[in-house]
């Protein structure tokens, strides 16, 4: 571990990926039958090693550069063009793809190890590939044949880059008040006429072509979201000529600042081409359909952000000393010595070891409702419905409060930009933003996540939280099953609760606490997976320590049993020392106290 | 209210001090016989207005510009000096300094109103002041009458700044690890070398001299915080000549850009002079005597923080418009129509309100504590003592959690800096590291204050917290106040079980979860004087309704109206929907789970 630097820590990655989670299993169904759990890691000791020798050393000089537009077009940031052509090349944009343009085929479990990476390595840089792989698998899933060959192996590989134009500067959350134009003519296509804001990698220099997909409004279209259709607008056209695609202005922002943020124009000159993908209005439902994949790669943006910042805070808690050591007499205390520091840490390691725990559990779900027996698809969807809106907002949101940790770890040098909390932390603060507000995840979650399917999803997620009633946790694990259990029930009373409140208050007094809802479900769901985690790493532990001579003998010399007893350390941590704030939201929630309707504001 | 610039709140301002704290009783104190409530009155409106027009300018390009160093020297932000200038002359540095060096002998709860309004118009400059504040009163409490002659009139004035160089690179935290040593010479003075690192202005263009006020060890000083000895020591020598101080570079930051953060290096050709205050080795208690002074104005940038950002959320909810409105057919929702918004504005508005009831109050007591009657001044300081490291630590965490609030309520431009709310929470990051780590706050509250004299500073506290029992609140105000109690209780039982858990677990576990003891006090205090504004809006508001034809009328047409009604629903906001979080720090304590000192870190 380093203070200033990102490595993966791939002990952990294995763990949680081939010990817990068992990826190997996947490989029993069909659709990754070519794979065996050999190859899986080291998949992800490849991915590991592209993201700290690639990704985390432009990571600095990404956010001290940034971009800058020169002669009409945006430059990034040094080593940014180099590192995407290996981004392509290495296969690394299109893991979890399918093979028949390029992609590799792979699990989403094994895909979200490569991502998380990238991201902890260099969030500025990754964020716009992600945008790449949604906007090509856009057209791999909507797009016509032609259409498909055109585009699809040229972004999975790289060479054409993606990105998504939904926001205009008058429409933000609000997508169904776009109001860019397009106008079906006689060759086919349409004429595009609008300003897009906000777009990642809406123009660079990176890539041949830049490959936009964009939401806008037919002649004759009806109003909001139902008449919003979906085009493929390329930089350049396929002949090789401009399509009237002008940057106008790249934001000036927080972080990210390697990545560009582009208010883009289209059509100034009346020949802006774009391509309808399948038919006109139904844009929205279609990016709804690959908006599950979108959320958790934002919400993992939290999640690499916070693992990040645990590893520097920790290199650095041990390296930096003050005072003097009450545990080596004579000598200076490393400030890891100190319990608010040691609580700190814990509270950060804990916290993200909870939402990889929650979010590869996710991607899981994801493989089994695409790839798994056919009789058990809808279950795991109904579990992905549910667990990305957590996952997108309990996720950005913690990962900026650890990276916030992380600085106080440091105290006054991580305040400065000699080492990366700072910009760790102001990199992450986009992330309960873009792809749908946090405020609009929990509307998802309470509005229409809680209430599809006659509350199905709830009744699956009981289910699968029952687990512990076939695996009965045993010795100190028990105790801490219990006390979650009793979480567990307070979530289930707040739901009723919530429900109840929503009969009597409306819509307005139902949602308004939805934020509280949503962070209670991410303690207690984030605490289940650590505790699932636990119960195999109490194995692994006992058989060690059976075959050692001494508990402290073990844990000085054995790594291994270090990790072990390191993890039950931090469930145990969530389970008594973060799991409380459940306390705090469920208690909000039954308040159900409306001054907020009713001050004037 | 604007959503990019700052305006002071001034009826809020109002309300605190002259219809809350009453501040005109202080006048019936001999030492403030010669003001009146009409004249603090006129001090909040000339405060607010120099904040408002002379400093808030200066606050974006602070940031942009930044300081740098030419030719040896630092070169602050386009105007800073001017502003600087302005400071002094408006005798805006010695509002609560003595009148004996040209101070204007104002209470602290008037001078707190405009340091609180400068730092919500420009953190970066304001901080900087303060420090000349500082080391001018310790050169008033401890220089000889030579010293204060030499040194206080000037700077009160602005005309020499001041500076605090505590902080060694090796030292940080840890003061008593200082090395910088001053040596006696025969001429009287000392001769100091050494090196200081995070030195708010230790070096600038804004003033004609620097007087730094130093840390440092005296010949055969006896070892750590008992060897250190105060100095004072100038850029420039009273004759004119320079004195051996020499900026090495300035700290490259997170935010307080505008703001130099230098290296300084004393006595690199053995000629640094040094003027020992008062007497060796006493330099500890010096700086702690002066200490809850600096403490209060670190936590009131976080207040000052969150005000600011309170203002332009606010302002921005109200401006910026989506989606359809539910209120106004055909019309667009501003935002501020969506509860999610709401909710974020009343938890950033609660949370600012209840900093500035603490805080206000806090330098009530220290109004009373030194100038108050004889019989009662213990009390006070006691009251002063408790509420110190509260002010400071929960003032500075949730002051940069409102301003990170804000961003979420902006949306996507809230990351940009177009809009004052990313910088305005850059720039609070620092807050909660300098003046004593939150983390040292948390320590010296559960380890000092409430073992000091027996515990009797606990015992001053919850008799002050009994004001209900002979003040008993009026109809809906009553079940605030009962719920209020209630966490009252739980604090009471949280102090008592920390109290067990020590005798249990010895210190480190009796420190452990000091920072979730200070946040649950935190929240009961902010509460507490929440309640007691509440119940002087409540007279208000029910005097108002009294003679209106309906309150929905009333509110609309009545600002005074709206204001009463506004702090009864914030107050309101606070018991049912803020102060839960004390449920789980309370928690947190109780179960005082050891993983993080068994865990192998």
């Amino acid at each position: 571990m380093s203070s200033t630097e990102y490595q993966v820590d791939r002990r952990e990655l294995q763990f949680v990926v081939n010990e817990t989670l068992k990826a190997g299993k996947l490989c029993e169904l069909p659709d990754f039958a070519e794979f065996d759990e050999e190859m899986f890691t080291m998949i992800i000791n490849e991915a590991s090693t592209f993201s700290e020798q690639v990704l985390g050393p432009l990571n600095e000089n990404g956010d001290r550069q940034g971009c800058r537009i020169e002669n009409g077009s945006v430059v990034t940031p040094d080593g940014f063009a180099n590192a995407w052509k290996q981004l392509g090349e290495g296969g690394w944009l299109s893991m979890n793809m399918p093979p028949e343009y390029g992609g590799q085929g792979l699990p989403e479990v094994i895909s979200i190890i490569a991502k998380e990476t990238q991201l902890a390595a260099n969030q500025a840089f990754t964020i716009g590939a992600s945008l790449t792989s949604g906007s090509a698998n856009l057209i791999y899933t909507f797009g016509s044949e032609e259409q498909k060959n055109t585009f699809c192996e040229k972004m999975f590989g790289g060479k054409w880059s993606g990105s998504m134009c939904l926001t205009e500067p008058q429409a933000g959350s609000a997508v169904g008040d776009a109001a860019t134009s397009a106008t079906k003519q006689e060759a086919g296509h349409y004429l595009i006429k609008g300003t897009k804001q906000f777009i990642t990698n809406g123009d660079h220099d990176m890539a041949e072509n830049i490959i936009h997909l964009l939401l806008a409004r037919t002649t004759d279209a009806p109003e909001g979201t139902k008449g919003i259709s979906l085009f493929i607008v390329p930089k350049i056209r396929i002949d090789g000529t401009p399509n009237d695609v002008k940057v106008i202005s790249i934001e000036h922002k927080m972080g990210i600042n390697g990545s560009p943020t582009c208010l883009l124009s289209f059509g100034d000159n009346a020949s802006c081409h774009g391509y309808l993908l399948k038919a006109e209005n139904i844009g929205m439902a279609q990016m709804f359909q690959l908006m599950n994949e979108a959320r958790l790669l934002v919400g993992l943006q939290g999640l690499a952000g916070a693992g990040a910042a645990v590893q520097n805070a920790w290199a650095y808690a041990k390296e930096r000393t003050q005072g003097p050591s009450a545990i080596h007499p004579g000598e200076k205390a490393a400030i890891i010595e100190f319990p608010d520091v040691r609580r700190m840490l814990m509270q950060m390691k804990a916290v993200t070891e909870g939402l990889r725990a929650l979010m590869y559990t996710t991607a899981w779900y994801t493989d089994m409702a695409h790839h798994g027996p056919d009789e058990s698809r809808e279950k795991y969807q109904d579990l992905l419905d549910l667990h990305i809106p957590v996952c997108k907002a309990f996720g950005t949101d913690q990962g900026f409060d650890v990276a916030r940790i992380g600085i106080q770890v440091l105290g006054g040098v991580g305040f400065t930009q000699d080492f990366p909390l700072e910009q760790n932390t102001r990199d992450q603060k986009i992330a309960s933003i873009y792809e749908g507000t946090n405020g609009i995840q929990a509307l998802d979650l309470v509005s229409r996540k809680f209430t599809a399917k006659k509350g199905q999803l709830l009744k699956v997620l009981e289910q699968e939280l029952s687990w512990f009633d076939n695996h009965a946790p045993e010795d100190e694990l028990a105790g801490w099953v219990a006390e979650w259990e009793s979480y567990r029930t307070l979530m289930q009373e707040s739901i009723a609760g919530l429900k109840k409140i929503g009969e009597e208050q409306g819509k307005d007094g139902y949602v308004l606490y939805a934020a509280n809802m949503l962070d209670l479900m991410g303690d207690v769901l984030c605490c289940f997976y650590l505790l699932k985690q636990a119960d195999s790493a109490q194995q692994k532990w006992k058989t060690l320590l059976a075959e050692a001579t001494s508990q402290a003998k073990l844990l000085e010399e054995n790594d291994e049993a270090q990790f072990y007893w390191n993890k039950l350390r931090t469930t145990e941590f969530y389970v008594w020392s973060v799991l409380p704030r459940a306390l705090s939201n469920a208690k909000t929630i039954k308040n159900a106290n409306l001054a907020p309707l009713n001050a004037c504001l």
